[in-house]
């Protein structure tokens, strides 16, 4: 792209003026329409050292009201962001429906950088760009309007813009280590800057390169592309995308109904069984955390399954400074202005961490399908999406334990009636519950679908027969257990 | 895809009947729908020899009206198609608005073919490859939907069908020696197949792996997702989809009011001068064609600039065996129905051939952006569009010429009185062209911003001042012989 890319040329000063300011009307007339229509834009500067990024942003955001844009920098990373899945900074910062963000460099210039210092195996390399396609593809098919600019100058002009910043002693700050190795290695930069902006120039997030020679041309192009941009995000609304076809190994699972819910064990044997469990659990829990394995353990079921006790007796077992339980509930405006993944993206463990989800990002192929605070489409595509989420996070190293906590209907009413009936249980039960229940069978096709669709290798579902809840206690220990010694193994 | 592709289980036979009794009725029912939404569906069939594409898609169409789809079957290249691009034989059989076109196998078996009997080199298949992404994207772009289907046997299955259709005098003649070849070759082919998968695998024209080790398991598979397909394609209307930065090179082209339109030539010098250069050209055409080398010559212009005679004044010089002046009014209803580039696609000349357009595939960014046509999305991107196409008709080999015929306003006020007077002219004068006329300025606009963009390199536009028609005439034919050696030169 950038080898056999075609200069633009820059227009006369005059010219040059009057599409300046014609754009910059434009673009302070759009965001007021990005709001009602709660388009999200996702702006990605890349390119050179030196080439002008920040000070272009600077530029852009002056035709912006503060309220409607973020600028992310990407700094140098810090000791926790270290600790998360290679995403996980970037997918945090997205922005909120009807608002800008602004990335001055971001997973191009990490990725790129790390390959061009022999950071990266070809093999290790090629896995981020499926990351990143996935990613980037993930955002447009959610609605998102992801803009791609790459800063472009020549050797030559790179050159001159380090020496001249050199000489100055208040500027001299602004030239580091890596611009200056980009400029002895150009021809080598050349190649891999060239070489990802093909392998990531899709088709509904394109490449856009900027000549980058002048500072005014430079941001006329960025204002022009972007506003273009807007203009057509603005005419598609609840755009429906092809559902992608499963390319992940999947476990063969039971239906619900299949399952026979009769395990019981007797108090005694509970007891005994817990405690060594427990023990065992406690020890493990040490070794991971210097072993540095994050833990994700998911839980899903039934009202009234019994999920709250299951996860007691795992958190009693483990140290409180390593790990957390994250209950889920409806989504907050700020979460439901975005990707409905980004919620998670922002609670994953650090390593060595353990996180407990009670309930999980799968309610969108559950409530909110059922519910229809989704379109069909969305769910039918989440599958795959949470699939592609949950690689990610296996690839990291991440131990992913998913567990269905299974009860029968009749269990339920019973469980139910006897929350109703005792006082301090009755604030477990709310009327909501009882809708829930009267769509119990739609509830159990959906479950139904997304075990089958979602166990995959690397993140199976657990089922937990939980009609002796004590039984489904011991089976999740059992289970937390034996992965995350084969986990400590490897 | 192919190799960490996951077979999906057959179903057992009551459900594998239920889904496809559903499956049938829910096509039978989106036909019309898909009339209604004049949705376009491409439907490819791709996948290892003996697979059963070819029965399965004679199950498929059992669920469509005969008068809603074609069958377009891969044959072996008759003596025209290989005197054509090779995108030609695809393009052509794209279908109508609400229609289906299935293809039984197309451009994957015609390529990953070719590479696997080393009939293309590894740039060469890369270039194919883009035509390919450029030929898909185009078509998602506009409109249409397109489902491409891989069908997966192993190894030993196709060993087994290839001995048993063998066995059988009546199906003897169905195994082809290119599937004796494959089965033999089964690793080779695997790894070619598997990165052409990769390789062409976009969001919005994804591939689908089908199971077809079971013929109504791959019929339902087929089916299944065919019908998820239109479905999800049925509710986008209007698609506006993202400009992409021009990648080709570009002449730098004047606006028409800086060119100076005072050249002339005197009725003898141009006699003399008209002898020498028809002579020449006529030549140049016979040795063109024993070097089967195709010309396309487009012509655009003011309305009575003379292009008419223009174009004369070539073809006097031709032998009339060897050109064709394709005159391009409206489209016609079923031309309409189809890509705008379609009816142009179709009217390629072949190898040694020159084929003349008398206006051109140029109306989608005058004619067709002026008059609302198509919406702005469609003429905005068409630059690119139309810079693909030409750059895929240089690629196969043809010169491509392309004429801009300038008068003033004032000139062309003079011709329009004068045929107004002149009764055997009359004719050629029309209410329409007075109303064009009225809106002179903003088809000045529109034809620099086109001259601007989509002057590239491998197909430049050639300005021919036509005040004197004389000197225009001298011109085409001197423009037309200097390419056409420099053509025989190569």
């Amino acid at each position: 792209m950038l080898k056999n890319w075609m200069m633009e040329e820059k227009p006369e000063e005059k010219e040059l003026k009057a599409r300046l300011n014609a754009v910059r009307e434009k673009l302070w007339a759009q965001q007021m329409r990005m709001k009602e229509h709660k388009l999200p834009v996702l702006v990605l500067m890349e390119g050179w050292g030196t080439a002008g990024k920040g000070s272009c942003t600077g530029q852009v955001i002056r035709n912006i009201d503060p309220r409607f844009f973020k600028v992310a920098t990407l700094e140098k990373k810090t000791e926790e962001e270290k600790r998360k899945p290679f995403l996980s900074r970037y997918f945090t910062q997205i922005p909120e429906a009807g608002k800008f963000v602004f990335m001055d460099s971001g997973w191009m210039d990490e990725v790129t950088g790390l390959r061009l210092h022999g950071k990266l195996s070809k093999g290790e390399y090629e896995m981020r760009l499926d990351s990143i396609r996935r990613f980037e593809r993930q955002l447009t098919d959610n609605g998102y309007l992801v803009m791609k600019f790459f800063f472009h100058i020549s050797e030559k002009e790179q050159k001159k813009r380090i020496a001249s910043l050199l000489k100055d002693i208040d500027t001299e700050w602004r030239v580091n280590n890596n611009d200056q190795w980009q400029n002895k290695h150009y021809g080598k930069c050349m190649e891999v800057f060239d070489e990802y902006l093909e392998m990531t120039n899709s088709p509904s997030a394109p490449w856009y390169v900027v000549n980058a020679k002048s500072r005014k041309w430079a941001e006329l192009q960025v204002l022009e592309t972007l506003t273009e941009g807007i203009e057509i995000a603005l005419q598609n609304k609840a755009l429906a995308v092809p559902l992608l076809q499963n390319v992940f190994p999947l476990v063969k699972m039971p239906k619900l109904d299949e399952i026979p819910l009769d395990e019981k064990v007797d108090e005694k044997e509970y007891k005994a069984q817990l405690e060594s469990l427990q023990d065992h659990l406690r020890d493990l829990h040490n070794r991971l955390y210097r072993k540095q394995v994050p833990v994700i353990i998911a839980y899903e079921g039934w009202d009234a399954a019994g999920k709250g006790g299951n996860i007691k007796r795992i958190t009693e077992a483990l140290d409180p400074r390593g790990f957390e339980v994250h209950p889920i509930a409806s989504p907050e405006p700020h979460e439901k202005a975005r990707h409905y993944l980004w919620r998670f993206w922002t609670r994953l463990p650090k390593t060595g961490h353990i996180a407990i989800f009670d309930r999980t990002w799968y309610g969108r192929v559950m409530v909110e399908r059922l519910e229809g605070f989704c379109s069909e489409n969305d769910w039918k595509r989440a599958y795959h999406e949470i699939n592609e989420f949950e690689k990610e996070l296996a690839d990291w190293g991440a131990v992913m334990i998913k567990f269905w906590v299974q009860i029968d209907k009749d269990t339920q009413l019973e469980r139910f009636e006897m929350r109703q009936k005792t006082p301090e249980k009755q604030w477990k039960i709310t009327e909501e519950d009882w809708r829930n229940r009267e769509k119990w069978d739609a509830y159990e096709d959906a479950v139904n679908e997304m075990i089958q669709k979602t166990s995959t290798v690397y993140a199976p579902w657990y089922i937990l027969e939980s009609v002796d809840k004590k039984y489904a206690r011991l089976k999740a220990l059992k289970i937390v257990i034996e992965r995350l010694e084969a986990a400590l193994k490897e």
